[in-house]
């Protein structure tokens, strides 16, 4: 039995996995992104980070590496290894896959990393045993992960589960992506931030001002979930307000797929445990109890290492 | 091999169909439901419709009929049987699987009468050799039908495809599912006529008013198509109006599930092309590229026939 390299590359940081499952055990290696966000010097860092990891398990005299899993915070074709848009790393049709083969020596596979996370939570995690699942995470954006009749959902081109850009509002908010009144611009972290510090900049949101030291461009999630502990007013509107449409997003979804789990987290979710607490007290109420009856709604269980973990273990069907 | 019988409970009509596959002939009945609508007359007209398929199938010396697929318009558990909700037939609530049992000594499936459009087209239809299929019907409301993957995707409970109860405006028009601000509030035909009628009653939509013969009560979906190709202006806005939400909605399910295929068709798509046309015309300008760019955009094929020849294809699999 081999063991697997998973690794989740994403706007900041790559992090990497040695996945054995033979023994179960797990490496783990991080690595900054940095400066150079040019393909070529991310594909060099990718590499390295490779290197890294297989250097580890040489060490630990492990098992052979049989392929690498690569999750990306991008939109990607799966087929052609081709980087639509990757906002986080401000690439447009980088051809991907070319940039890794002449550089590692091992077979890989290129994923959305909402793909990874979602087949790692079912493989490991949370949705164990799920049959048709919906996984949802909130952080900067939103992203979302399919298991549909047991199978990995990834779409005709491996771009299925933008819930982030369904429009939830005709000619709404402006969202990174390009387009107006997408979910995303209503729920994501980045979006929150910047309301906060436009409202800020205005005199609102006092709690988190404080909470960020004064300083309006020091405004985070983190200072906006210290001013809603504290009992912030409009803290605590603008988590009912976003928790209100990332309701509407997720009851959509449900009306679609009639899945049975739902895993609901991501990096602003685990943050602030009331805009998730918020988010389900809506969806309780909007959503047909026909529909979320049979849903199980659960919070992810495989924390930081779910986008490297699920790329390794996709990496098994290379 | 065998011959299925397939038929397609609606609102006013079973329709029936004998489907010999190795012959390929088809024998149909149709059958109005009739004033009473209790589940128990209409479980014996149901089985009254068996009855009569199997005396023509056996006048034409055909094939033993294997069993009975049956596409009813309704929230139904195809696990219990049960029909939640049948707008259509006033039901709420019916155990359908046992009052037939009692009535056919065949063995029979109960689906979704979408699910049964859907397999059909899949299968013999428009939409062969899709592997991501959505198909949309807009008639009296909207309803969908998904093939995720390679596979019929009915979900977790039967009841995937609620593509008409999305919510697209928060507290918005009443729906006659109890909600307010369900897609189908704005697309379908149910509602179209609703609101052409009110308007008429103060003296808006002149041409749809006078198409029905200047009565307000007589406006139908057909009256609102002859104003709109006789250029009414009202009757060209709330087609622009309704063709702008169904994009909306059609996006929403390409963003979530990347299709290959999606056959948009029904009652209402069929009697007003330019209906149709607004829709995928908005739909063009509002759907990322990438996602609607790999997705075949077809009308369906089967006709009237496409839910009761679904169904007795489906009923091959019992």
């Amino acid at each position: 039995m081999s063991a697997h390299i998973g690794i989740d590359l994403g706007g900041t940081h790559l992090r990497g996995v040695v996945l054995d499952e033979a023994t179960g055990s797990i490496a783990e290696e991080l690595l900054a992104v940095g400066q150079d966000r040019a393909p070529e010097a991310v594909a060099d860092r990718l590499a390295e980070l490779v290197g890294r990891l297989l250097a580890a398990e040489g060490a630990a005299e492990g098992a052979e590496i049989a392929g690498v899993g690569i999750g990306v915070a991008a939109w990607l074709n799966g087929q052609t290894g081709v980087v639509h848009n990757a906002p986080n790393l401000g690439w447009r049709d980088v051809p991907l896959r070319d940039l890794l083969a002449s550089r590692l020596d091992l077979p890989f596979r290129l994923v959305n990393d909402l793909t990874a996370i979602t087949y790692g939570e079912w493989k490991m995690g949370a949705a164990r045993g799920a049959t048709n699942l919906l996984c949802v995470f909130v952080g900067s954006g939103l992203g979302a992960g399919l298991v549909l009749g047991g199978q990995l959902h990834e779409g005709a081109t491996g771009i299925a589960g933008e819930l982030g850009h369904i429009t939830v509002e005709p000619d709404g908010r402006p969202c990174n992506c390009g387009r107006r009144g997408c979910l995303e611009a209503y729920v994501g972290g980045h979006y929150l931030e910047e309301r906060v510090r436009e409202a800020a900049a205005a005199g609102g949101h006092a709690g988190a001002l404080q909470a960020a030291g004064g300083q309006v461009e020091d405004i985070t999630c983190t200072a906006l979930e210290v001013a809603w502990r504290n009992g912030d007013p409009d803290a605590r509107a603008l988590y009912e307000e976003a928790a209100r449409w990332l309701a509407i997003g997720l009851g959509t979804a449900i009306q679609v797929l009639n899945p049975d789990t739902l895993v609901l987290g991501g990096g602003v979710m685990g943050a602030c445990p009331g805009y998730r607490s918020l988010a389900l007290e809506a969806l309780h109420q909007d959503c047909p109890s026909a529909m979320l009856h049979p849903c199980h709604l659960v919070p992810p269980k495989l924390g930081r290492l779910s986008g490297a973990m699920g790329a390794a273990l996709l990496a098994r069907e290379l």
